[in-house]
């Protein structure tokens, strides 16, 4: 049952679509200080997680499976903006400046290669370092190079792609995307409606033998065309949407209600946040994209179907508001109406200060880390299991996501341990 | 492996200490209202929860295992006051008027009998209907009687006792408390320094074969005295400290952390609350027994002897305050300092306005109707598998107490399927 | 310098626009019920509040000056739904049964007469009880009509309409709005785009002598046109916008700021409401209105070209929701970005959980009688000093509105000591 | 009716009883940044707030009144810690490394003497930098000579003495605070009961001529001898107990439920804080002292004689929480139950995320500065019109204090103008 996975060799590269924001000079700036000794990559499962063994001992993960060391990791990516990491960090204005300045040299030497960008895809960017290409095709091709040459540059054995920048329009699925045939017939034909950049990127990325990881709720990977490209590539894929604040929140608290069988009749959820994503997420067609990731986290976990008595009639808005003064400290206020014996209603309100890019930069690298163990282990197309990190975790049209936290950290569990031939010591763990 | 279980025939006398307390009477109302189709019993496991069986069907819980029917169910019980249910219920103020006028008639009838009461376990408490009685073991043995003249009077196959009063004074465990041999000798010499009224309750309902359940955290029969009567007796018991708002949060929250290896500084809980329970709580005494059952939570999930970076200095602390404008619509007030990645701080607010009386209601069913059913399936001592309703979840020396809920609910799940000789479908479920 | 009062002598018709709605049933029922001396009419100035005499005394304002008596005023209006005011209020739901069924026989007999209403103005609102008529000349001769014939049939003297109607959509003012003779020319040439239904009721209002105050944020009769008309007419007018619950706040919280010399870097404020006034202000033409009514509050009390270190870069937000669950039971939720000593940022969160009409219903019925006092004391044109109780008050061109709650306080006091010739006994008072 | 004031020559020595704590340490690197022009002072009355004069123009209070520049400031003090201010400040941690390092050298140079203390009077502070004398009497001369010593060593023209130490332990008044010669001869026979330090202090300033401002709620200067000795040495004297965060809120939110004529059932407000002003009031001795001084503004403001009805049963209470986590970040949860219309009930709860010294830095600056102004104005004995920046402002016997932001805000600058002649240019500035 063990499957047979090649050790971490050799360097991995980690490219990163918006190798500038927020997310990304943050989990640099972390990996850096953490292989320094300086911080603790605290929020990592795969840094500082544990397990039960058969046996019942307990074990940090990463001396359980074979992970790529902290070590060994190179960094590199795209990105809108020419600025070096350290200089996007500074703009970015998450960590103080002891932090940054102690990893300065290393930041400084990290910079971005040109983007493959559409300004009708984000219409509130306004970049300048983009390759001058718009013909879909081409711009694959030139990611593909990209790739290519860093690998060798940087003398690396791997390479994963991870995108970390802004969420792109609205589309839905069509018939361009159901096939790889068809995909590649629109990508030739440079049909810019239902082709996005993030496509090209991961496309490249796959063709390349590299996991591609989309942070984003960008449609993007989530289509027939790309699990079917990388299971042909032996190549994993993951995503989609960092789950990090609010909806991370959501997937325990509505747990708890179905659990205890506490009936909700609303959840009002409201965001603050005044980074370049919230300035990105201004725009409806863009918010249109997150809200469809961020509603569907509470029915799933509900299943109204089977309880129209505690959640057939559920009101669920959530609002994205930008609002400058607030930066990267995203807030989250949530206001749920519950009612329980008899029908009384009472009311939770939660209020969340949390750090966009604290939450989300352990999950970058995590997915990382992982889907490049998965890769090594040969297991290709969507990873599932990787679900807990996600808002909208991918599926295939006959799957249900699961949303529930704790089952989806049971699935890491159950996975890593079937990946060396172990058994959970009980159904507890 | 299945077990022998007798089935639920007869009636089911339960028997309330503290019968006309606000969580009483909405449990009886509630009760009475459902088995009459006028409410739903929302919050409640035995009545609406469902499970997976092994062959993928999902079952509602009481159509798996045989519960007592709700139509079977005979209320009474005891109290220092001598209203009666619908009035005492009037007077908690708790449901709205229409809901206890349809259930008056049935409500009027119940009348509590007089209590064993020591106001020195209760200083705040000023009750009139009261045993003349101050002798523990005789205390006691009133209380058998009561239990064995309400049996025949109604005509009882089976009685289950439950504790929903107040909050008793703190006290240590003492060697008194350490055999059934030295809780008798205790008893029999009316040392009132370690013998509570409540454990007079405990002790009359198991010597009649009856189980207890402990719904505060009064020490009671959380003490290997009581274990051993129990088991000797073959009567289960439950307890302690119905689990329904800000802990039931906790227990959600801090499993949340940690799965995501979030740290945590502090954690600040207050709580307002009006009613009779939240008047006895003012007073130092009695909310140090509170007090040290809302502690144990959290870091007996956080196992900071596990991952001392991030749990290793929690500062955590729970307050109560006596608000009578909220009446029993306690609410609580959370502050949870945590930090992440590189160690940067964030907050989460929770704000809870819930009612008490109709969260704890459901619960104090279901751990009734659990007993019995214990009862009949011969399982007798801490029915450690009903933690999932408890606060403090009771457990020999040897063993650790289960907090977190997802874990919690598995146990009740696992157990339930145990009796029926049934297998879980999957891991997951 | 005491001015001339006509006594309050007869009855006083007071009739209201959105006569089924939440605010005026809400007011109707309290009235009726504090005449009865069934409830206090809490929150009305005119009504509960005192002010001290020269002489040091204090007297109750409706000891001081002549209002009108509760006893003698006569309920009636005009709603777009046939409903009387007995289930207008049952479908409210803002009252509870006991309160409502305690004047039952007096809310049923008030019947609102057909609307003048026009779809376009208020497209989420689908009324049948309309006038069958578009022609807007036509619309305010009919309401001239009904004004007239509710006097006769009520016996009334005196009469004041009142608006508690929905929001219009937003309208810029344009030239028709300049001058009288503009807006009758646009009246009778049936320009729909300029002339809103409001406007209707407020020419109709005026030109048969009687107060007209607009409790929504609709242009309506805050233009030079109706500033003219009123003071031909001889007729106070008020408004705009009942000042209820977040702005309430706003104007108190802000002026703290200002007067501690504390900056403001942003205010983030939004809303959730499930009554019929959320539906409309769910069309984002409607919430414009609201929105230019609710922003400019803050702008005038930080005055920002003075104070341009603390005021200069305040970012403002306003958000409502539409939010079924909590119907009447509107709830704000603000955050206040405020800084201080050398630029330290703090927070302040406010969240208000109110009741819309139990805070709207003592503002309209104060405007009524106050505007009924300033008719008989024949001060005619915008009723500045009752800025107290409105969101955007009123003012001519070369005017500022006041916001500050406190300064606008000491308005309504100078004014009615004003009319009775009284001084202030100190700078204090 | 202009008063002679002394114009502002020389220097002003400001002497801090508790020279290295939180408050002081923010007041003095703030007022250092301010004079280099490296920060604002923002929050300070004196130095940024603007009142309009009788011709309307609108000045700068500075710009009004001979108020000491802050280029003629020089600070010293007590403490019963020996660090100097820099390395004080670095401990209580409120400001960032950048703000203090800009002004370190002048931060080094100002060292603390010697304290008078007594452990009795606070018993979570084990301070080693302590004069050895225990002697009431002894121990005020020897601050006496402290304060002539530093008048020279500095070469001031004045010296003002700020308490911004610890609360101490809550003493009722006694006879021996009754008259001067009673405090004096309770001094000289060393009755450790009734003077407390911080009487000691007060006694050396008014005796040397220097005004004395009480930072927080000790009873000390609030005492009929007190008063007598500071008119017979013409000295003036403010206090007590900054009115900074929770208390400032409560005195703006108070009067608009008042000026509304809403009614408050309860008020229940709680706090957390980390710093060492936390910890002292973590003992019920000083936390005694420091509750009287916050539940006396409600009653105050709300006048429940006069409104029976609407504030004749509130339920105030105030908690304070030692709560590490935050440090000197100090944070507030108040929840306000009022009612409106027809008795029926609302909640407001407040969540003030504040910095304790950052908003009492320029209160304290404030009120040795206006006493400085007084003093030269001979304005002797409590000053009153600087009840503004007091939780519990002082007054006699025969006097009310005005808690309510508003009107005391309006008692400062009636004060102003009648120093220099000038009326109000009408009666709302």
């Amino acid at each position: 049952m063990k499957q047979e996975i090649k050790p971490a060799t050799g360097k991995l590269g980690i490219l990163v679509v918006g190798l500038g924001g927020a997310v990304s000079t943050t989990m640099i700036t972390g990996t850096l200080a953490a292989r320094k000794g300086l911080a603790k990559p605290i929020g990592s499962i795969s840094q500082m997680a544990t397990m039960k063994m058969e046996d019942g001992q307990e074990k940090l993960i990463k001396d359980i499976v074979p992970l790529t060391d902290l070590n060994n990791v190179v960094f590199g990516g795209w990105d809108i903006f020419p600025d070096n990491v350290f200089d996007a960090a500074v703009y970015a204005d998450v960590l103080k400046a002891k932090d940054l300045l102690a990893v300065k040299d290393e930041l400084e030497v990290i910079k971005p290669m040109t983007a493959a960008f559409d300004h009708n895809w984000a219409k509130r960017l306004n970049g300048t370092h983009v390759k001058p290409i718009e013909n879909r095709w081409d711009m694959m091709e030139a990611l593909r190079k990209d790739i290519r040459d860093f690998k060798v540059a940087n003398n690396c054995e791997r390479v994963a792609v991870l995108w970390a920048a802004s969420t792109e329009i609205y589309i839905p699925m069509s018939d361009e995307h159901m096939s790889l045939d068809a995909l590649e017939a629109a990508m030739k034909s440079d049909n810019k409606d239902v082709i996005s950049p993030s496509m090209c990127y991961a496309y490249a990325a796959i063709a390349e033998g590299a996991p591609f990881i989309m942070g984003a709720p960008n449609l993007c990977v989530d289509i027939p065309a790309m699990w079917e490209f990388s299971k042909k590539m032996d190549v994993p894929i993951a995503g989609k949407d960092f789950k990090s604040g609010q909806t991370l929140m959501k997937t325990v608290l509505a747990p708890m209600f179905k659990t205890r069988m506490l009936g909700v009749s609303g959840w009002f959820s409201t965001n603050i946040l005044g980074n370049r994503d919230g300035e990105v997420l201004d725009d409806p067609d863009n918010f249109k994209t997150k809200e469809v990731s961020k509603l569907s986290v509470i029915d799933n976990i509900f299943e109204p179907e089977k309880y129209p008595d505690l959640y057939g009639d559920v009101y669920h808005k959530v609002r994205i508001n930008y609002y400058p003064p607030r930066k990267d400290n995203k807030e989250a206020w949530d206001n749920i109406d519950i009612f329980g014996w008899m029908g009384y209603p009472m009311e939770i309100k939660v209020n969340f200060l949390c750090r966009d890019s604290i939450l989300a930069a352990p999950i970058a690298l995590d997915l990382v880390l992982f889907c490049d163990l998965a890769l090594r282990a040969h297991m290709s197309g969507i990873q599932t299991w990787l679900s807990f990190f996600c808002k909208s975790p991918m599926h295939e049209f006959n799957q249900e996501p699961v949303h529930d936290l704790f089952i989806q950290w049971r699935m890491v569990k159950e996975t890593l341990r079937n990946m060396i031939g172990e058994k959970s010591p009980s159904y507890l763990d």
